[in-house]
């Protein structure tokens, strides 16, 4: 259960604020699929708006780094965060952007060893290099 | 300040398992330079033998995933944690991959939306869709 | 499932030291309702007893902030937490204090932008300004 | 150190996207001071217009939150993300706005409480209680 | 659900590199039983190899602290990350090594006092005192 | 620099609560020296006094658990939880325990496994076995 009301289809439809993000979602989505994290957010139409504009801005408009690669960012920070609505999402749309086994393999390897070097760097309070400073 | 010394060349050379860790790394990396992280682990040969192991394996070796998508999910789960070392460890090293100023924005605008949709959903409890169940 | 047994009231009217904490648990909250986190910690009777305490102390005696703010706080600390728990049970007590729907949406606005800049200054290893410094 | 350049007034003055930016800060806070936040941000600019933009919609528009309570739930997010620059900059944002030692001292403890039980709640696995269930 | 497939000891008998692991957690273990990380690791044959031959060094074989003390360290790093799945686990092998309910109840009073002074400290940003330096 | 000044001993013996409370961590450590994180703490004397008295309890009288475990588990979430501070004081703390070199080393082992398998577990989203679950 959430600690708030997922909106329905037709609930949404009611509100001309929040049918105007679905609306968009599925539009640039190209799918009627709408999951539960807008469902929940359409409670708070201003924070709907704003991290779907967030969004759409960041991870669908075409930038430096490939929709791939922004979803093996995007699994690893949820993951740390221990979000499981979120690494089930985003594990779900790295799928459909074409992760194959063998780089899902090493996603998860490398934020394994990242979570293990961190907690050893923190443990150990280790001094940062010199030799990392930008010039 | 570390919580353990950090071991100089000269120390590191008259114990011969720990040189043969930093000749490893110096050899591998093709640079003379050994960071304090593994100057650190110096102190717990087992512990400097298998993380500086894993960390060829999954770091250094081909793999699915190129060396420099592998960098900026270290940089993500490091910042997530808030390790400043191994912010500033992989961020120079991504650097010395190709990082260019605008990949490292958009990784930065991602971290950030990461993070912000992580508390959403988890203030909200969101349940997971069934359609992201795997079959 | 817990990894605890959670008491039920029998077991706990059983016990002079537990039934102390419930029984003033139901007195100061005006309420027969012992919510499970308690019924856990009737397994650690000192743990109990120093944590409702403390409890009683921090959130229920008059103090400085509001009981309302108070549940703010507990919230947003509970979310970055990630305790599924504590976000579930604090939000209802927020609500039972008067919770109103634009405040709740507000909370979550400022818990997300806070986790995004969060994120961002520890990616980018910001330095303190010395006009934070206090005098 | 930053991982990234601190940009001065002079090379901000130079840019036209980021100059519009300080000076909506300026004009925004009534106050000359830019802190080493925005100046990081800077080397983003697409970043600095979202997050500045959201921070003035989340922060300053006045809302269904005081602005005292809405530093104090930030303050709360950041020391739990354990953002050092985080903490510092809105524990001064707090003071400027009013914040008591009296209001400190109590967020201090209720932030500390929280992490105390969100522990517990974490390490119990506690099952939640239908009671707190929406209706 | 996790996400990604769970191997039945079917599937992975007919794994020729997942079998081996297999049977050495039931060997090592002296027990029937494999969890369901192990299955769900069994995806990423590689990352199953290094995890269990790290697990078995690190955790199994003897060493400078005892095969108790280690799960309550164990335990505290989980329920710290809130990882539930994590928290269970090592709470069942805790139990299976000799836990005891009062060793359970001090480790769950230490969990929580750490996580409330570190919350208090980062919140204060406190300066480490010179008298820790290591000398 | 910390958010709040920090007491120096002639401060702290001009306020009794506060006098008091130095006064029992001297008696009580039977050492002069007092940290920074008690000079803090003065400026919230009702924190101070529950925290200290806390601490009491749960490290310092004798209970189920040795000291020098309670503080192992302590260096263990507060690495976890990234607190710089603690883990300097707490490792100083089990250094003047008896800590060795090789628990040291072990302590750290065992932190990084936890902390690698809780990435990994969160990342793919086990479900818990029903063997663990309590009976």
């Amino acid at each position: 259960m959430a600690t708030v009301k997922l909106w329905t289809d037709e609930e949404a439809g009611a509100d001309p604020r929040v049918k105007a993000i679905f609306d968009d979602i599925r539009a640039t989505r190209k799918s009627g699929f709408v999951n539960n994290f807008w469902r929940a957010l359409a409670n708070q139409p201003a924070v709907l708006e704003r991290t779907w504009t967030s969004i759409k801005q960041v991870m669908i408009e075409p930038g430096a780094l490939d929709p791939l690669t922004k979803e093996l960012i995007y699994i690893a920070v949820s993951a740390t965060n221990s979000c499981g609505y979120c690494v089930h999402s985003h594990t779900a749309a790295a799928r459909a952007k074409g992760l194959s086994p063998e780089q899902h393999a090493e996603l998860l390897a490398v934020i394994g060893m990242a979570a293990e070097t961190n907690a050893l760097a923190t443990a150990l309070q280790i001094p940062v290099d010199p030799e990392f400073e930008i010039r």
